[in-house]
């Protein structure tokens, strides 16, 4: 039988054979020999069936015009989506919210010194590029929930507009204290930009898209190659995400019609300043005229220019103005309704919408969940019936601030706790690696997917190429040695950016974000070239990866929702905790030496001595020295879960010893229902300082990264902001969760114990 | 007396007080307290003479017209700084060599294919700036010792142009093969470009100045600010240095008007294939129109376009013919006659050739070298007498390849060989922190005069100003912690590039290379913009760094010649020596471990799994594992070398104690004499492998770095080209050098013994 299931695969070319060191001899974690029979006969033929023809032309249709939220096209494709998973035979149905969606109404951005100039804030059609001439239905380049404002004031540089930036610019003697600050794309989320700039007193923010980073220094420009043309502008979301993610006006409630809604001037999200995008053709003129301060070596671009930092003598008039309207959003929503464990829930999403016409994101990735939702209704036309309760969902509202996905979450917050299992999200998708963020109890899990999804480029399975990849980029031979001696390949935290922030991090549900890319790349993220045209010359052409992410979502779907037992793994998140653990006080003391050293620069004349008097430098400020840190305690909790987390393995293992029969049998429903919850274990009630709608105590958005996830978020942050005291509290409130991580996992232990010895 | 000096410096504001530790009572090495104090006045006399504003006229007469090789100006200038010396008391005289010294006869640069371009191959003149406009007298832009050679090929960009770039054009599938290759300026010598390019089969080369190393990305460019403009073209000379400097028609011997000479095709040194420079506004259009391969990202520059390497589709023709002409140099050559020991020379120079104006280069070095000449001439009539010898040299002839030094060395190195004891270079001076090159045994003496010349910018010693730049540069505290505890600051080991190189690499003279620098910067290195009006506009505008050159130049090379025992000290030497044995055993076990791991990434298929087929790239080769070296001849001689200049260290500090009475009165003649030797013992008769002219076993211009210093280049250059034969015979070769000096020193150690207690 199980030689029948190979040779399948090798018929389809996309699964590949063998199981992995570490697995069950079934080669599936949690599933007897006989369920693993069944189990990977349908997931043969489950993998057989996503076919790039259809899902290029599923993104045909999805980007054919702009489909933002509120956009005709936009419920369109909702429509046509629902139409499709109807006629697949799935149970599905379109949840409506209203969330708060502001639109431009006035957009200006001006030189008015030292000579005009008025910045296009257009990004032209391709004559290649059909549908980027669809003017009448894009929306302008624009920055969402920015305030209005018209201000005028001298301009500054200030490279990423990450607080390290604003730190070397007083060294330099420059204060953006109401001035209006350019900042480049990258480094960090772009709500964070405008974000620190009005913390530094900054009136107003542009953000840049500069050629080093996004443009002809990664490339031949678009419509000639990939790379991001001279007025291409990216769109997006400024709203200060780190806080909550959803409609600004309904926190950690959904957004239904009749919600009790925050008034404008009572919202936290808005950013504090006016802020717009624009192009590197716009922004050149503007840079070019800067005089003050050459800018730090790092801080120069590829404009063909001396990049200063200012201020002036440009100077900037901005203007920004919007409609605050309140629009619906679809969020498509189909059910497979489990047998044997039905109150136990496998939630995929992958978003809809977007900025304009989105052939990229998200097509690429909702195109993948379309075939595996057609691919699991043939199954279920075939007779395979999932032990677990699968919901397929297409979210609106993604781009803005995964309003879509969040407020489905708020809204069914209560029975998602009770129920959910496992959140799968996906989003753009590309060429090259398997790319895997999430949750450490799932890596285990993850690993063996990937160990069974083979590479369209190499046929090497994608989990040995992306080993064999790490091995490449590893710096040291450490690194390298343990990416060839640790039986998994380590997957990373996820921070945010896309739909699982209000699974993961609001509600504490176990949760994977999955993409292939790495080659290619390409400049168009957010722009109106992001289309047809551009994907299909220049990204996964063929569709081939887009087979992969759907065999790769679909596979962990189906072999999480039929396991005998849910596959978490424990000793992971105890490992990765470990690494957690070693980097917080490894940091303290790098803040400590530091400061240590830097006072004593200060202190031997170190930076006056080295200015030079005709560009000159201040000398940093002196800082109290960091004091030693109690983390005894998160170490004993540590301590406990890695212990527990030992003892369930070992029960785990008993559990599979012998053809794992006795998963097949053993009374196992109350402990699945159990380990469903371990991951809100993982919560604290209170959440974290200043921001309690994020409630994880392991993975967040950093306060000032935005999509750069901070790893026990609590303590790290208050270390790197210098907040000893909150560290302290902080250490002890993690030790906390850990403690209570550690007892629930035991309590599991035991569970399976007395399951296999009754 | 020592309080009278003190405040005569306070008077003219430069020399600064105190003694460092490590150093004798006194404060000056080798120096008994009776002569100290008779040489600290007479230094404070002398650095109270150079005069900014005379450097300043001297500037602008020696710039005032083109004054390179063969030009009348070059000769007017010789004739003229001849008659200074003279005017100032010193015995000077001209001594004319006759080098070849090929000019431009024809130049072109034309890109025929996809697109016509022909470069202008020209620099225009700037309005502000007055003699940028003397075009009939100004030298084309050219390679000097380029072949002639005439051939159109296609277009391949290798970055550098260094070795490691064309092994990643090789894993890009790029041969250069009867391609023109175009290299950037930069991380290696010029000429090491043609030479590599030709090594890999081109047939043409092209060198530009990119604007990311040198032009607008670095500053305002030329005339807003010091950096290079778009048409501006680095000259140079492209000789085959490494193999021996000097006029490459007499290798070994002085270019006298009768002396035997190579004919043209016997010669080794020139390019294998025509070369020219040119300027990025030259460049940008054939980078361009090139296609094939993206750069690897740290090759990209800062021209706005996407960087590929081709090959083509650009096709160039390059074309260059040169008259192949014998021209006369002029060295000025004036000698101060010594006193007690004549027979003991301290020879100082700078040159005075430019390849236009060359205000920076380098006459911003010729105008501190003739104020110390002037100050001399001045403490003469005021009845200063040096114990040795002085010889003050204005070298011509530098840039094409250090002829006029090179071709006076040879010309009189029986008599340097039995009598130089120093030779002191310095080329062009700028703002900022006292840079320091030299033979190892002089870094205690140089240490001591750095820590008596007073910074102008932050009135701290240069010394201490250097030492804090340092702290603040270093990366580890490993490095932080050497700095703060070590007596002295390290010094530089010396490749080539200046005059020294005949001196020090090929006598085994020890020398010292001098300048400030490292503030403010520019681009306009070797082009018709290095003039009277940017060095007064952007460089070291008030001459206060010249006056600083000049005091610390003039300083070492008076208490170099008045010491009562020479100033050498072997610890350093024999610490400094330490570290080279450790980098290249590093080195030798970096290469193994790189090659095992390499050859086991290609094994694992890394390199096949990681290549993008779009983008692909090739495995690198399988190397055969290097074998373990036996460094134990080499350990046993610093063994050796180590305790005996800690032998002579005692001796010497025994001499210095009380007062150091017993250095005025013991007969010291025949030691003072015999180490002047010290550092010839450091050479080999046979020289180094496949460059016999390169006779000093420690210090060598690297043969792929051009300028860049190899230090034990015996060894260390077989490590790198994998000669691993080569290496264990140059070990013991470099082991019988140490010895021998480790003997020289005993013995040197032993005879001062003797002469303290006779």
């Amino acid at each position: 039988m199980r030689r029948a299931v190979f040779s399948a695969t090798l018929v389809i070319g996309s699964i590949v054979l063998g199981a992995a060191a570490g697995d069950s001899p079934t080669g599936l974690l949690g599933y007897s020999d006989e369920s693993a029979r069944a189990e990977r006969e349908w997931e043969g033929k489950f993998c057989a069936i996503p076919n790039p023809d259809n899902m290029r032309e599923y993104m045909r249709r999805l980007s054919a015009r702009p489909h933002n939220v509120g956009s005709p096209y936009d419920k369109d494709n909702a429509e046509w989506i629902l139409s499709k998973f109807k006629a697949w035979g799935l149970d599905a149905h379109i949840e409506t919210y209203y969330p708060l969606y502001p639109t431009p109404k006035e957009r200006v951005v001006e030189m008015v010194e030292p000579a005009h100039f008025t910045a296009k804030l257009e990004e032209p059609a391709v004559q290649a590029d059909p549908t980027s001439s669809q003017h009448d239905e894009q929306l302008p380049t624009y920055h969402i929930y920015s305030v209005d404002g018209d201000v005028t004031a001298p301009l500054v540089y200030v490279n990423y507009g990450v607080p390290e930036d604003y730190e070397q610019l007083e060294r330099l003697g420059v204060s953006v204290k109401g001035a209006i600050v350019i900042a480049r794309y990258g480094a960090s989320w772009r709500g964070i930009k405008p974000k620190v700039a009005a913390e530094h007193g900054a009136v107003g923010c542009l953000i840049y898209s500069d050629p080093r980073d996004d443009g002809y220094f990664q490339g031949d420009v678009f419509p000639d190659g990939p790379f991001r043309p001279r007025e291409g502008v990216q769109r997006g979301s400024v709203m200060d995400m780190p806080i909550y993610s959803g409609d600004p006006l309904t926190p950690g409630i959904g957004a239904t019609k009749d919600a009790k809604r925050l008034l404008l001037d009572q919202v936290k999200v808005f950013t504090k300043i006016p802020v717009l995008p624009i192009s590197y053709g716009d922004a050149q003129p503007l840079l070019a005229a800067l005089k003050g301060p050459m800018a730090p070596q790092n801080w120069r671009g590829a404009l063909p220019i001396s990049y200063h930092v200012g201020p002036g003598p440009t100077k900037v008039h901005l203007k920004v103005k919007s409609n605050w309207d309140i629009k619906p959003i679809y969020d498509v929503i189909a059910r497979i309704p489990g047998t044997t464990y039905p109150g136990e829930w496998i939630i995929r999403g992958n978003h809809h919408d977007a900025w304009v016409n989105g052939a990229d994101d998200p097509v690429s990735g909702q195109v993948a969940l379309m075939e595996e939702a057609r691919a699991l209704g043939e199954l279920l036309k075939q007779g395979w019936r999932p032990k677990r309760t699968i919901i397929y969902c297409a979210w609106d509202g993604e781009e803005p601030g995964l309003l879509g996905s969040t407020e489905w979450a708020e809204d069914h917050a209560a029975e998602l706790e009770q129920h959910a299992a496992l959140y799968v999200n996906s989003d753009s998708n590309g060429r090259g690696y398997l790319n895997v963020g999430g949750s450490h109890s799932l890596e285990k899990f993850i690993n063996g997917v990937a160990r069974d999804v083979q590479d369209p480029e190499t046929k090497l399975t994608v989990w040995e190429r992306d080993r064999l990849a790490r091995i490449e980029r590893a710096q040291s031979p450490e690194e390298k040695g343990e990416i060839r001696q640790r039986p998994d390949l380590r997957i990373s935290a996820l921070g945010s950016g896309s739909d699982y922030t209000g699974f993961l991090q609001h509600l504490g549900i176990a949760s994977l974000n999955l993409g292939y890319g790495g080659e290619g790349g390409g400049g168009v993220y957010h722009s109106i070239y992001d289309d047809f045209y551009w994907y299909t010359h220049f990204a996964d052409t063929q569709f081939v990866y887009g087979r992969a992410l759907a065999q790769t979502a679909g596979t962990a779907v189906m072999r999480f929702a039929d396991a005998d037992l849910l596959p978490y793994d424990f000793t992971a998140l105890a490992d990765t905790l470990r690494r957690y653990l070693d980097e917080l006080e490894t940091l303290t003391k790098k803040e400590r030496d530091e400061t240590i050293e830097r006072n004593r620069e200060i202190e031997e004349g170190v930076f006056t001595a080295t200015s030079d008097p005709r560009q000159p430098t201040l000398p940093p400020r002196v800082e109290p020295v960091p004091p030693y840190l109690n983390f005894a305690p998160m170490e004993n909790a540590l301590a406990s879960l890695t212990k527990s987390a030992e003892d369930y393995q070992k029960a785990f293992d008993q559990a599979s010893r012998n053809g794992g029969a006795v998963l097949a049998h053993a009374p196992l429903h109350p402990l699945n229902d159990l380990l469903v919850q371990s991951e809100r274990k993982l919560t604290t009630p209170e959440g974290l300082p200043r921001r309690p709608w994020y409630i994880h105590a392991i993975y967040a958005p950093g306060s000032y990264t935005g999509y750069g996830v901070k790893t026990i978020p609590g303590v790290r942050e208050a270390i790197e902001q210098k907040n000893w005291k909150e560290a302290e509290e902080q250490i002890g409130a993690v030790a906390k969760v850990l403690e209570g991580e550690a007892s629930f996992i035991e309590a599991a232990a035991h569970q399976l114990q007395q399951a296999l010895n009754p």
